[in-house]
């Protein structure tokens, strides 16, 4: 029986291409973590149910992916229980694991069960992949990854500006041009207050979250709907609408937050980073976001995304101060901050705008042509001093037509093939074949590896 | 309401520290593959259940994760179906996908899926998790890496002596001293033949495979209870007791296999290995193991295990050649040869040998104590300076107390702490702190930077 092989919908195969250009983003992003004094943790694929469901809201658990009890997995149930008609209560029968969602809720997890063994403030990194059932389409896929940095245990704004950093420094690195905007939770609060709306703050983040995409009259329809009267909707526009420099904003708000004092605190809070960005700036150009508001609900704090130049693409690296982590395992009052960058948007990103160093495939690097069991055997000993040298080298396994073997060069982008027939062998040497020039140079084996070093 | 944290049993969570050393063994695994010149690929943690199903044996198939289907998984059931008690039967009605069981069925499928995209020969290395719903015991998890290099589409045996040559190099790279077992299923099929049972190859295989663990008398047992005649055991008697170096081995083992031509056949193949490995000899040494079998089917050339020395421990990788991966997923003809490096019982042995790097752990270098406002912004500085440099540098978010900060540091094993108080700031220098000897000196930037790099 043969089997017609397909892989489930929303899932990727890697090519080594594609491998090569994915891990080029994972080591710069990995490498600038470090240079920060984050430390790399990972958590299984599999949570229990119990950790993951209620952590992402209604639509949240629909989208988490359940396995199926191991064994017999019917045995357990009563008669009733396996007559139940709903398929989200008989799932939570059938199974007791789930493939996590996002890295957040596990790492929470993670440090209530090592509470013991971590010393705090811990600076944890974490890249991995997470699995939702969402209905893919471009861009979006059922499995992707992850790269969180947080800090928790500490409430010190410098890890607000030390990540601000961290985020500068990433999209240096990749060369790609980006805006960074920056907001604060308890500003949208504070506005909630002011507008006289206190209790419709999620309500108004979710909306004015959207007004990039759907623009300013949708939101006002959507506040509407949610019940916001017009008089509160009106006395929202100036804000949402406010212009200028950021120093202008905050001055602008602090009028307007004169009598909220949660609002008061979130502008002392972006005050006080932005006074530091003063002494060591950004290179990228920051923006407070008034419309900023991101959706999820456990940010209290100051929040932040960043948006590539001349891309159009959602944000491709977002994150925020959070107030109570832990709370939900029975563990309060560890606050955080955080950072996740959307690897599947900068690899898009990147491809977009084709800024892959040319070096990212770093395949092998030299290629001995097998002429025969005499010509492979010298040439095993050369391939053997070469990777001594720290060089990537190859001999081709058969002794094939000779055209075949630099095609198989030509399709993996190899830069160099090295001859090594009977002359060669009877002279120490090896010639030397640069593939994109066709050029040929005879040299010994010391002066090939300085040729492939340099 | 609080869930008490905990994660399904068989996994794990990795620490900073134990992702140090796992990053260790396949960071030197993954170089060595490269050099090499394999390349890397990945492919989903779902698989369709159809592309795993009947790969691995009837237990294979109960071991495998299996992933409910989502949204309303009763909908497209028949009450029929509903009422299924067979709990293997209803789960290939609930589930369409499983979770990935090893990387070579996946290898199988991705090469099929991109037969017009690969150039043959195709070395692909692939490091990846894989999962299997086995009872958990020490040293056994239901999530594990595997760590597998393949190249398809090539019948040279040079391909054989290349990847015991690479095998050669992890091991003296990890400085652990191994042994590596080599055999070829021809011969076993030779001596099945000549003891009389050409049909009881898998089942020889099977049970001689265990020689190790449970001794020849069980062996023989075994091999009785599966059918085989005393005369057919005893005749295996001098064969499985061959004693003696290599070359003897084979001399002995060429009149005893004179009238199998596959075994011959076997017997030529391990021969040409041996002639290369003459030319170029391996640190590690090597046995012709007749004990050694592998218990996949799929093998059909050489095979190959490595044990560790001085260390109580299984196989610690193997591999094999084979001569039809693909044909499963209607793509016959495609031989192959691969290994696969089991991370986690190398991970157990250097914990056994403790011969991790001293720097392992290589987290942060220099932490700079805070002072208070103004020294931190100072700090700040210069932090970033030295991350310029390149050294992984941090300034404790907090003005906390020395001894606290002191602390975090020794938590974190950071050898260097820096302290910027008014003196430094005035004079323009940082006193460096060793915490190693408590030795403390007073340093320009430059000189600070020379230092950390040296």
């Amino acid at each position: 029986m043969t089997t017609r092989p397909a892989i489930p919908k929303g899932t990727r195969d890697l090519s080594p291409q594609e491998m090569a250009r994915r891990d080029y983003i994972f080591n710069t992003i990995r490498e600038v973590f470090r240079l920060y004094g984050f430390q790399a943790i990972e958590t299984p694929a599999m949570e229990n149910l119990s950790t993951l469901l209620g952590k992402y809201g209604e639509e949240g658990d629909k989208l988490l992916f359940k396995i199926l009890n191991s064994g017999d997995f019917l045995s357990g149930l009563s008669e009733e229980e396996r007559q139940e008609s709903n398929a989200a209560r008989l799932a939570t029968r059938l199974c007791e694991k789930g493939l996590r969602y996002d890295l957040t809720v596990p790492f929470a997890r993670f440090v209530v069960m090592h509470r013991n063994e971590l010393t705090l403030p811990f600076k944890r990194y974490q890249i991995q992949p997470v699995w939702r059932a969402d209905r893919p389409q471009k861009g979006r896929y059922r499995e992707f990854y992850q790269c969180d940095a947080d800090v928790i245990g500490s409430d010190s704004l410098l890890n607000e500006v030390e990540l601000l950093h961290l985020i500068d420094e990433v999209f240096a690195r990749l060369n790609i041009p980006v805006a960074v905007h920056l907001n604060n939770r308890k500003i949208l609060a504070g506005i909630a207050e002011i507008i006289g709306c206190p209790d419709a703050l999620t309500d108004i983040t979710v909306a004015i979250d959207k007004l990039d995409k759907v623009g300013l009259d949708n939101v006002n329809g959507e506040l509407r709907e949610k019940g916001l009267s017009n008089e509160a909707v009106s006395r929202l526009q100036p804000i949402l609408l406010l212009q200028g420099e950021n120093e202008e904003k905050l001055n602008r708000l602090r009028q307007i937050l004169a009598v909220s004092e949660t609002g008061l605190k979130g502008i002392a809070e972006l005050d006080y980073i932005l006074g530091k960005l003063s002494v060591l700036p950004l290179r990228a150009n920051l923006v407070i976001d008034l419309t900023l508001a991101r959706g999820l609900n456990y940010y209290t704090g100051a929040i932040v995304e960043v948006k590539a130049l001349g891309v159009e693409m959602g944000s491709i690296t977002g994150g925020g101060r959070y107030d109570n982590l832990t709370g939900v395992f029975g563990m309060p009052g560890i606050s955080g901050v955080g950072i996740s960058f959307g690897a599947d948007r900068i690899y898009d990103v990147l491809n977009q705008l084709d800024r892959y160093p040319a070096d990212t495939l770093a395949s092998t690097q030299l290629l001995f042509v097998n002429f025969g069991e005499k010509e492979s055997e010298a040439a095993l000993r050369l391939v053997a001093a070469l990777r001594t040298a720290g060089i990537r080298t190859e001999l081709y396994p058969e002794a094939a037509k000779l055209k075949k073997q630099l095609g198989y060069a030509d399709s993996k982008h190899i830069p160099f093939v090295a001859l090594v027939g009977e002359d060669e062998m009877a002279s120490g040497q090896v010639t030397l074949k640069n593939m994109a020039t066709g050029e040929q140079t005879r040299l010994p084996l010391p002066d090939l590896i300085t040729r492939l070093k340099g």
